[in-house]
């Protein structure tokens, strides 16, 4: 049985591969999809593709409104979420794409610090488990398999 | 015609207070409803009511489900929602409504600081409208009732 | 039994007092909402509320946001939608408040002259009922409570 | 990853070939659906098929539940539209068509020339993304291959 | 608590006097809403509200629209759905209706004479409950206020 | 493109085998599912399964509930419906299968001869579709490969 | 603000009466719903309406589905459900009711002793929140109005 | 035509292994999921994740939270649900899953021994088809391919 798993979180450290890798490790067929993970491109693609804006407000919103889009039709293909939470940033985008998941009834998986446990008690509440590493996260897709 | 409205959002100002009296000064008939707003009990609320619990993660978890029931009543008795984000703290709880709101088809008001449309951009995309006060957002609902 | 009509259609004449009073003689217990019938007032409602916008896209886009809002709230207390097509201008919001209630489920009446018949056939195809004046559609609605 | 795109919008020039060319000069795994795009066929396949009908009404209302059980059908296996609105033509379809896409959470992106700017203001801020060219419209799906 | 009970099924006896009574007699707090039941009314509010239609396919369809629309605008106010079987007549307005409720989620009880038990067996079986008289299906809603 | 069609109707004739037929001579690429076609098997298999029941009603209440389940199950399957009306017999599980393919948005084709125009109208009203052969219906389906 | 509030459970002891009790000693304005509370009734509904059945599994089958099209209508009422879980009998019935309330969105508020946490466990983890006692349970609701 | 089933139910005996072998011997192309039927891993899964628990009720609830997980993501591949019911066990979540399938439309096969049929009634009658076996069970499905 494969499983796409649509990765939700910060773009700033190589998380992405490390799941990517476990997976491999376990041999789960597991298909992984995400935002997109190059800063700069997530920031410039509405300048990119509609030309220059009238200012940052604009440049912003042309690039979420794209950002967005991608977003939409890869969780659409998704089976399950993990949202992970790094200790900086304010990672709204995470908590975004979390919160969908959860109103569409997608499986959530949420990777968070300890530090973060208080601010983020609600969201974890909703969660379906709650998770303080990618290995652990790994760990809980791995039992779907047994 | 009366409408709910759910004001989620920071609870460390008194801007529920002066959503409600801009929308007296109004005559809009609209009722407000939003999360627990006395930080202390919305932290509290899980061990008051459960009883101590095991440390900090399980004391966040007890008030979390409380607090996100309490949540889901509200919302799902409110005809939009308005989610104001400030200048401090994670806010991550205002995230999750926000994005709940979209994905229930509920019409969302984004009220957020200029130094924010940079980390908030997505979000305030799936926003139908952001504005930077609480002025600014009961204008918008005022033009409901026009 | 009190029914909510969403009047859909050109703001140019006075359609929606003709269907309001025809109600009133007909002792029908209507109450009916619509789009924004003040023209200037739905094209500049944008930059009345959030301030100048850097050029005719920008407040285009900026109104629109706010009367999307305004027609979602008031669409979804709506039992029934009329939309009323006159044989000038684009009328395309017409076109997506009439496809946006068949879409959700809302029983769709639609007006629309002899002469639009041909470019308007599909869409009038998925109404429930199409009529060409506003006579017949009270007649419809009346036909309701008989 | 597969995805299939309706291409909503007018049958009159080629813009379909030129999607389906770009698409192929970027790689991108895409099925193309859309509307009917000979147009005497669209209008006759009412008659065609259930024969001869007693005037101009009834052989665009036969052809119309055609046309829209087909565009049901394929839209249902879409994962995305694209509708593009040109300079000429009612084009209330493609306006029904995005609409609908919209109501049925499938994303949207909207092409559409300058010119139509003010007159689809409210289609164009309930899609997800509006580009002015077909070129544009492309990029922005190979965005999500990115 | 008041219910609205939408009483589907034959318009050629008085069985729907029968049930406002009982329900008067056991001080059901019931609002009932069914289809049209004046006959001709119903076969001629086609021609009656757009003119006369050229021939018997088109006179039929252009009342069914209005019929439906009726109907759907009721049903959707309903909380439960009665549906009557007689002996007589093809009754597939009937077995629409009780279908289409038993998708919409709107509890259903069935009447059926017992010469029907064979052929409305699938019907009967989706049903919440099938009784084979209206005094039966009165005390089914009664038992809901015990 | 593969779609799979439900054939809902009479199981008295061979009408599914001239539809299967045509679909070959035409070389669409369907896949036909329906109900159970062995008229005996349908009547018996709740006995055949469960053992005897104590009369007729309990009899076809256990077959029925089978005989529901398949059609659940193979219904989610169909991208869409032909309901096929023939002269004789009660045919109100095509009429529920008919109203439940509308009720879950599956596009319908109505079958019906000239005869059952009048008391099939609402039924038709509310198919995408209505003809009077099996011809048509499958000069409708190939339409959509076109 | 009135709620309406689903009492699922046992029906051998007065547990609802001091629900309302504690309802009224904290001035919450709220309508309480629930199964049929008379045992005797509850079971020999089916025989009181539809007359003797052939067999115990016969009567049973009949009551239930009365049973079950009164919970249907009053569950669809309900803004939330408390489900008590006592310490003897196999209550599934509590835990259907439970689980159809977590599947429809309805927030759930779970009662179970301390002797049922393990066997209850996956329940309790969909349920919002979990307590051991009726006061607890009215505590969370009051909190809802604080 | 490939169905994929989830086996809700108990995790005692080895009836899973019954229904693939079944399903060989009658040739049909199913696929088979369900809860993880390794009792002790199912206990402890949250422990083994998460590390060690503060105590049963955590330790539970760290390990429900995996098991709903792995549910939801496995029920919502499958296209019908077989629920069995044996002699011992509480089995709350056997009637969770059983009643989480009817809610989300997924068809139901429930099995249950004689003894159960008086508490599990409701439950059953809210199944599609309840059987005393598995070969029962088996043969319904077969009959689906029939």
């Amino acid at each position: 049985m494969e499983l796409t798993v649509y990765l939700a979180g910060q773009i700033h450290d190589d998380w992405r591969d490390q799941v990517a890798q476990k997976a491999k490790e376990k041999n789960l067929t597991l298909n992984f999809v995400g935002p997109q993970t190059d800063h700069d491109l997530s920031d410039n693609i509405g300048e990119n593709i509609l030309g220059e804006q009238p200012g940052g407000y604009y440049k912003d919103d042309a690039a979420s409104s794209i950002n967005n889009l991608r977003t939409q039709v890869l969780m659409q293909k998704s089976d399950l979420v993990i949202a992970l939470f790094g200790e900086k940033y304010k990672q709204w985008n995470t908590a975004m794409d979390a919160s969908t998941a959860v109103a569409l009834d997608k499986p959530l998986i949420l990777i968070r610090p300890e530090e973060l446990i208080h601010p983020l008690k609600e969201l974890s509440n909703k969660a379906n488990v709650t998770v303080s590493s990618v290995d652990q996260a790994m760990e809980v897709i791995q039992y779907i398999y047994k």
